[in-house]
């Protein structure tokens, strides 16, 4: 949808309830973990030693739903949807969070890849599930996420196809932008990252890969979910997969 | 010094006390700071909030002297120089501070700009400070870093004299390298950023400037210690400017 960040946030705010690829084009977008102050020095370590899945790009004062990455925006109510996490499990899926929020609370907000989608349309190199209308394929790998305190888990990862002969310019373009998880970690051979059927996700939908196609992963800012899962904090909240924090920032100010 | 990693550290660790650009070229170099755990969470802030100053390529675990930047390594002995810091006043500037350890204290490695001077004398540009077997030039600045909690201070810059037809390949090489420094912060125009004299440094040694080239400025890891200047925390240990961390890390690793 090309419009403003703000007209964007607005729509979501008001309730609409759609994935977020392809929305106001340009602008860099964001995934979000929310923890208790008493967890937050595990969860902004957690993102310094895995900075490939979890690229932090900007973190709240305690109680504070605001960020600079979009001055006038509010994290409680301007994403499309939520998901609640209670001991590990996730027990809501809000379009607002504002019954949830407390003083307590620290928002993390974390590089997305969407953020490069953009400069590998204008290169020419179909992004299908743009081109499809739906939300970007994500995966559970069998890779270990370096531990922090009490946070622990396995790396997520979003797979895009990819025209043989056009990966080499998607790594250089990802590589570029190496705040939203840059090159990626993995190209070909699913197997070795322990995916058993690309056309079962883990989040997000399914997308067709054509032949001459090569899937190619990239780190997903999914992670911290996958982390709470697997290390049950007593409570989080964070973004629902694909459902992201829409920023003011200009993709291009995340390139090097 | 032409000498491995493990070879500099050990002769630190014997009591050499030099400053260390120019060793073990092609392995990056780290600034550190040490706190408390009780301040732990504001330094770790304090870096994400600020990263051209303070990119943190590794934390510790509380009370632990190891790096995964260097197995091996003791960060109580390896640096040929630390201070010790009370309240925001320097009271030490040991060469090992075994005496000054305990449990409860946290090491932030934070990347150094020495780690792009090696393809920058490869790419033909002379670092003068390393021709000269001095210190690199250190100012503190006008500008203000993003506080984080109760750390707040001025950054500072490192700066180097480039040939003014070198700066654009400068700029180009170190911003190949976002994790230590990455590009300059500055380019020219020292008044602008409050310094009134490049011959009297804050820290470090003075170098020349000869006709027809360019002071260019980098974001510097003494930062931290500005800030600790300014923020005045009951404890702290950091390297002493110049005298760093030798990481068994290549510095290419940290290319994009």
């Amino acid at each position: 949808m090309t419009v403003s960040p703000a007209e964007a946030r607005a729509r979501f705010r008001a309730g609409e309830r759609v994935p977020t690829a392809g929305w106001a084009p340009g602008f860099a977008q964001a995934n979000m973990i929310i923890v208790p102050r008493e967890y937050a020095y595990d969860a902004l370590l957690f993102g310094q030693r895995n900075p490939k899945p979890c690229p932090i790009i900007d973190v709240t004062d305690p109680g504070s739903p605001f960020t600079a990455l979009a001055p006038g925006a509010d994290l409680r109510t301007d994403l499309p949807a939520y998901r609640i996490w209670r001991d590990g499990k996730l027990v809501d899926e809000p379009s607002d969070i504002t019954d949830y929020w407390s003083d307590d609370l620290v928002a993390f907000l974390i590089g997305c890849s969407f953020t490069f989608e953009t400069p590998l349309v204008a290169a020419g190199i179909e992004v299908r599930h743009i081109a499809q209308g739906s939300n970007v394929s994500m995966y559970v790998t069998n890779r270990e996420c370096r531990p922090a305190g009490r946070l622990s888990g396995p790396m997520v990862v979003s797979m895009r196809p990819i025209a043989a002969d056009r990966v080499a310019d998607a790594v250089r373009i990802s590589g570029q932008f190496p705040a939203v998880h840059g090159a990626p970690v993995h190209v070909g051979a699913p197997e070795a990252l322990g995916i058993a059927d690309l056309s079962r996700p883990d989040f997000g939908d399914p997308v067709e890969i054509r032949d001459g196609e090569v899937p190619v992963f990239w780190a997903c800012g999914v992670t911290p979910q996958a982390a709470i899962m697997a290390s049950q904090p007593p409570f989080a909240i964070t973004h629902a997969p694909g459902y992201m924090f829409v920023t003011d920032v200009p993709d291009y100010s995340y390139a090097v």
